[in-house]
């Protein structure tokens, strides 16, 4: 499947609706930082992610130092910021939020 | 309980033991960059090792995009390379070697 990256406009709307993430502007992707109380949370979370983000066949780029989760998103195949991003966010924002 | 970082000899020691390892001076650690077949795997290896990691008290630094994992070992407590890196080091070897 074919996947674009996101137009300005539509990048710019799709982040007013993320307000944990930032825009990486070199990368044309979206980051958030995450800490945890422990490793065991903050692997937990991302053993969820994990799930989420193989059943959509669509991976972050993270790295995980103890309590803290550093996650990055964009599209490879897009070279950019694409729809499957924003759709992963909002599933990472649904788990740490709901 | 208190640890400390190896000597340099005792450095020098336990890396002649690590081939698959490279020695980060400006961090004082050790690291090591594995490919896998694809997410799943890359992300099973990281939950043996955060199993392992946890029961060890003592977590890697670690950078995972989709079949890449790459890991860094040092002691925050100690200042650099101690003991305990090289014993997760071997650990990590075990898995991938096993």
């Amino acid at each position: 499947m074919m996947v674009e990256a996101l137009s300005e406009a539509e990048r710019a709307d799709a982040l007013d609706g993320l307000s944990d993430w930032d825009y990486d502007e070199s990368r044309d992707a979206i980051t958030r930082s995450i800490a945890f109380t422990d490793f065991a949370e903050a692997f937990g979370f991302m053993t969820q992610i994990a799930l989420i983000a193989e059943k959509m066949d669509h991976h972050p780029e993270w790295t995980n130092v103890w309590n803290r989760v550093e996650i990055l998103l964009t599209t490879h195949d897009a070279g950019g910021l694409s729809a499957r991003d924003i759709e992963l966010a909002e599933a990472i924002d649904s788990i740490l939020d709901g």
